[in-house]
């Protein structure tokens, strides 16, 4: 018998990894299903920057001053921990030695990263209630179960996640976003840090950190002391995304001595290392005029915080008294509550479509019970000018009314 | 007890996933701790494009005119999968629907991806004899099982797989450079890609074909037929690094339509996609000049063609009859085999380091037994100029005479 007359076996069909088998497909955030859109829809849904504040002229120019080197060392491979000249600027700024700096291809990516290197499959992970519904997506890479803590007015409860530590809970890591926080805005202040490092070094578990919009502050400056820098038990995880574009896919990891090597070796089995280009870009931007990443995040916390403002201000005006509505100090999202519990959040979503709105429902957002986020909006303001935000808030209102009728 | 009072858990030290355990330190191939070099030395190591043939200026030129564009797309996110224009251009290069292409930062990236997406941990994956070191590396993230078949003059022997497949041996996947194979140099004929195909499909498994170096042929037109692109068992893996630049981090996966979602998901969990900023850079520079490519590859394929002559000449003139040396008909090394049994082949390895010539050993190549690899060496002869080959063949046949004397 040939092997053109043998029969293909069946049985043989490809069968999916335990990897991919343990991923589910995205409800809710991230479900494109969902969007079935106005063509003048306003799109308050994603924490994307606004063009008109990221420095694509200076990009411009420092690439062609990066391909106009002997040698063209931006087209060359280069080390998995990223270029020096770019992890030198992002340790200054960080305030540690540029040995423990991984650049990555966006916070996310340092998640995906931590994650593999530090989550055994199975393993428990606390995480933020409610949370960035694309974490546990992440989480999916080790099949982890997750530990709700409860999120509050100024970030994860550490009070609370003290509590169940003390209550036998061994999670091998947690996972907060500790400045502006996705969805609630709060930060979690000096004390609350520190309070979680011990913990974490106590109780043996990893912090990811998740800061991407920790310069978005739009008052006050630089806090002076970030304990998160200076444990062997905290992930620090940060990202060009918010500043310089998301496009680039370019952030970084400030990593525990100790984890620098497991690290690497995760990385360099993947993609090998971030676009040497890229690096070269941004660390050329950033070194040949020092004071353009400062100048850039000040145009930037400027727009935000107006728009944060505009955004809450229309709100009030268009439907008084319908949301209990906080601005911001920081941060690309308004987390308005709905005072009423009469008004139905689901059908609220549905009609803000149909009147030419789309957000990210508040419903996404909780990893357990418990929280209020079904009765909350998450509104992206980063990318719409003020005209349009003040329409949104119209249409948002005209919305409402049809439950009201 | 406060918490301060208690002891710190030594017990809950971090632990390595199971992932990270089954990484390997690198042994040959890769390990720098085998580098100690003249300053002077001449490197034959990587297959590294030489920069006065990658578009430098043009590349500039694209960037300047992605980053005017309105909206600043490029600097956005954009979808796991790739942008549409450069999965288009690839596409309509690679005869196959655009559906099936996935954007990657690089092939050794490729690779990755479809290893995690179809090697499931413990199986058992079929390997080029002699390999490409480092795909045993990005092997390692499903710490596989290997089944080394044997390489010949064409490439992989197609014929000892089947032997073996029909003895009952049942792999998952299968790894071969079809196209100017590393180390070896053969290149798979087109009845033998159509054999490989139809055993992947009756046995069931999955084809990785890694093509790095198919666009760097030295003479002749592009194969008319391409098996690997018509398969619903081939992933075909393929990359710039080779023609526009390494540092760029951009390839593609042709995948069967059957694999793109599985491969979306993994990918989506990781770095989400890669950077729109190259991408949309890379693709402005394919389309803006649609003879740019090609005219590229024209003068890579010059360079590297005489480089690989002057390089086999000076061999055979500096140590006459020490070598059997065969000029390849593309790619970026020569592999040249000691004729006389009495040479170390390490020992000339590292009298070459210290005479000034730095190649890779054809002993770090096998995958298993049964190889002629150490009796020969990889030599690299991208990125070193003509007067610095024939000086590197100097030093290779002083390196030789102190075995004489």
């Amino acid at each position: 018998m040939t092997l053109d007359t043998l029969p293909t076996l069946d049985a043989r069909q490809l069968e999916r990894t335990a990897l991919v088998r343990a991923f589910t497909a995205p409800k809710g955030f991230g479900d494109q299903t969902l969007r079935d859109r106005r063509a003048d829809a306003i799109e308050l849904l994603g924490g994307i920057p606004d063009p008109a504040v990221l420095p694509a002229h200076e990009l411009a120019d420092a690439t062609a001053r990066v391909l106009a080197q002997p040698g063209l060392p931006a087209l060359q491979y280069s080390r998995t921990e990223g270029i020096p000249a770019l992890r030198e600027w992002i340790a200054a700024r960080e305030g540690v030695p540029a040995s423990r700096i991984l650049v990555t291809n966006g916070g996310f990516h340092g998640l995906a990263l931590a994650i593999q290197t530090t989550v055994e499959r199975g393993d428990l992970v606390a995480v933020d209630n409610p949370i960035f519904p694309l974490f546990l997506r992440g989480l999916e890479l080790s099949d982890a179960r997750i530990l709700p803590v409860r999120v509050g007015p100024h970030g994860l409860d550490v009070d609370e996640l003290g509590a169940v530590l003390r209550g036998g809970a061994r999670p091998a890591a947690l996972y907060t976003v500790p400045d502006f926080h996705n969805p609630t805005q709060g930060s979690l202040s000096l004390e609350g840090r520190r309070e979680l490092v011990r913990l974490a070094e106590h109780y043996g578990f990893v912090v990811f950190a998740d800061n991407p919009y920790r310069e978005l502050r739009f008052a006050g400056g630089v806090p002076e002391e970030e304990p998160f820098n200076h444990s062997e038990r905290v992930i620090h995880v940060n990202t060009f995304t918010k500043t310089l574009g998301p496009g680039l896919r370019l952030g970084w990891l400030v990593l525990p001595e100790s984890l620098v090597p497991d690290v690497v070796a995760v990385r360099s089995r993947q993609d090998s290392h971030s676009s040497t280009f890229v690096q070269a870009v941004v660390a050329e931007l950033l070194t040949h005029d020092a004071g353009l990443f400062d100048a850039t995040l000040d145009r930037a916390r400027a727009l935000y915080g107006s728009r944060a403002r505009t955004l809450a201000e229309a709100i009030d005006r268009e439907a008084p008294g319908e949301f209990e509505v906080e601005v911001p100090t920081g941060g690309l999202f308004l987390w308005p509550r709905l005072r009423d519990a009469r008004v139905d959040a689901d059908r609220l979503a549905a009609d803000a479509s149909t009147e030419g709105v789309e957000y990210q429902r508040g419903s996404f957002f909780p990893s357990g019970p418990g929280t209020d986020a079904d009765r909350r909006l998450r509104l992206a303001f980063g990318d719409t000018t003020e005209d349009r935000l003040a329409e949104a808030a119209t249409r948002l209102a005209r919305a409402l009314r049809r439950q009201r009728e």
